[in-house]
C-alpha cells in the first residue's frame, strides 16, 4: 500500500483517485465539527461550497429536520443555526438532524476529491479510528489536508502525519507500506508536535487567527486525541457514520 | 519580511514573484553541482530544459569554451562531457569554462521562477551563505524545492528548512520575520534531521534511487554543510557567481 499526502489543497487528477482512499482533514475546524456532530447523533451532513447553496438546499427538506452550520471569516454566517465551533454541536441540537455545512476550506475539500474510491473524515478527535479504518480498507491512501485558502495549513499536515504514524504501527509485516516523500515529510513533521499538538495550532496562521478572534477554546477542543471511534464517510455528496 | 516555501514544484503566479527573492534548491543533485562548479571556477552555467536544447546551444559558443553536463534517469547523457555528480566538476575540468546543464528537476525550476526579483542557488554546501545573502537582500523570501518529477522531495524541503533556520537566527530584533505555515513546516521538518542530514537522503525516494544506482558517494558529498560561501545567481538565463 502506498501512503501519500497532498501537501497543497489542489484537486488531484481524478483518475489518480479512483482506487484510493482519501482522508480529508481540516482540524480547524470543519472536520472536527463533522466528526463531533456525527458522534453526537447528527443523521447526516451535506457539505456545500457557497452560502447561497446552503440556503437553497435547506428548502428541499421538511421544516425542523435540517440545520445550517458553518463560517465565513471564522464567524457564524447570518441566518445560520450554528457556527463552526465543535462545542456548539451538542446532542440536544444536532441529534437526529441533517446539517448543511459550508466552511472556507474543509467543505470545499470534499468536492475536490469526490472521485476517490472512499472518502473519510479525519481529525485529531478520531485519528486512531481513522487510521484503523484505512488499514482495514487496504487500499492506497491519500491524506488530504484542506489547507487555508489554497495555502498549506501546518495543523492539517501535522494531523495527516499523525494518521500515518497510527497507520504504520498497524503494519506487523513492516514492509507492506510505502510512504512517499510527502508522507514521510508529514510523518516527521508530526514527530515535532507529538504530545503537544496544541503547539502546532499556536504556530499556525489559522490557529493564531482563531486565538485573535477569541476562539482559543476551540483549539483546545480540536487538539483532543481519540475521543471518538466515529469515522464519517462522504458518499454521493453526503457525510454519514460509516 | 515574509518567508514562504513552495511545497510542490509548480510555478508560482508570476506577479507574486516580482518583489521576492527565490532560492532554488535541488540538493540531489543539480544545485549541489551548480554551487560546486561555480566554487571550482566555472565561468557560467546555462540551465536548459531539454537535451536537444543543450546540444543546440553548445554550437553557439567557440570550441573548447563550453561543456555539456547533466543527467536523465540519474545517468550521464550520451555525448555529454559531464554527468550530475558534483565530484566530477573539478577545477581542472570546469575552471574558466561555460557549462550547459540539463537535469530532470533542478534546471526546470529556474525557468519556473524566472520572473523573481533575484534568484539564488541553494544547497547544503552553501546553506549559511545563501541565508546570509537572503538576509542582506531584505526582501520577502520564497524557498523553491525543485522536487522530483512534480512531487515533493523530502531532502529539498529539509534543505529549505535549514535555510530558514539559518535565516531566522540572523534576526536580532526577533520579530521582523514572518514565517508562513509552509515555512514553519519546512523549519520543523529540518529539526528532525538536524545533525544527520544524510538520513533525509536515505529516507527520500530520490536518495534511495541514487543508492540503488551505486551513487551513494554523491549523497555523502551533497550532505556536506557550508563548505563554500559561493551563492550563485540566476539572471537572464545564466547562472554566475554573485
Amino acid at each position: 500500500m502506498e501512503v501519500d499526502v497532498q501537501f497543497l489543497p489542489m484537486a488531484p487528477a481524478h483518475n489518480s483517485l479512483s482506487n484510493r482512499v482519501v482522508v480529508v482533514i481540516d482540524v480547524l475546524r470543519a472536520t472536527s465539527v463533522i466528526v463531533h456532530a456525527i458522534s453526537r447523533g447528527a443523521m447526516e451532513i451535506i457539505p456545500v461550497i457557497t452560502v447561497d447553496e446552503a440556503f437553497r438546499m435547506a428548502k428541499n427538506f421538511p421544516a425542523g429536520t435540517t440545520l445550517l452550520g458553518g463560517e465565513r471569516g471564522s464567524r457564524k454566517i447570518p441566518g445560520f443555526d450554528l457556527g463552526n465551533s465543535p462545542r456548539e454541536y451538542v446532542s440536544e441540537k444536532v441529534g437526529g438532524k441533517r446539517l448543511i455545512l459550508t466552511t472556507t476550506n474543509g467543505t470545499r475539500a470534499f468536492h475536490a476529491v469526490s472521485s476517490a474510491r472512499e472518502i473519510l473524515v479525519g481529525s485529531f478527535l478520531n485519528v486512531g479510528a481513522a487510521a484503523r479504518r484505512c488499514f482495514e480498507l487496504g487500499k492506497d491512501l491519500l491524506l488530504f489536508p484542506s489547507g487555508d485558502e489554497g495555502n498549506l495549513s501546518l495543523e492539517d499536515v501535522v494531523c495527516g502525519g499523525m494518521v500515518i504514524d497510527c497507520f504504520i504501527h498497524k503494519d506487523k509485516d513492516k514492509g507492506s507500506i510505502h510512504l512517499t516523500d510527502a508522507a514521510n515529510a508529514a510523518y516527521f513533521l508530526y514527530q515535532q508536535f507529538k504530545g503537544n499538538l496544541i503547539e502546532a495550532f499556536r504556530v499556525s496562521h489559522h490557529g493564531k487567527d482563531l486565538i485573535n478572534k477569541g476562539l482559543e477554546e476551540d483549539l483546545v477542543y480540536c487538539a483532543q486525541v481519540d475521543i471518538t471511534d466515529v469515522v464519517p464517510v462522504f458518499r454521493n455528496g453526503v457525510i454519514r457514520a460509516a
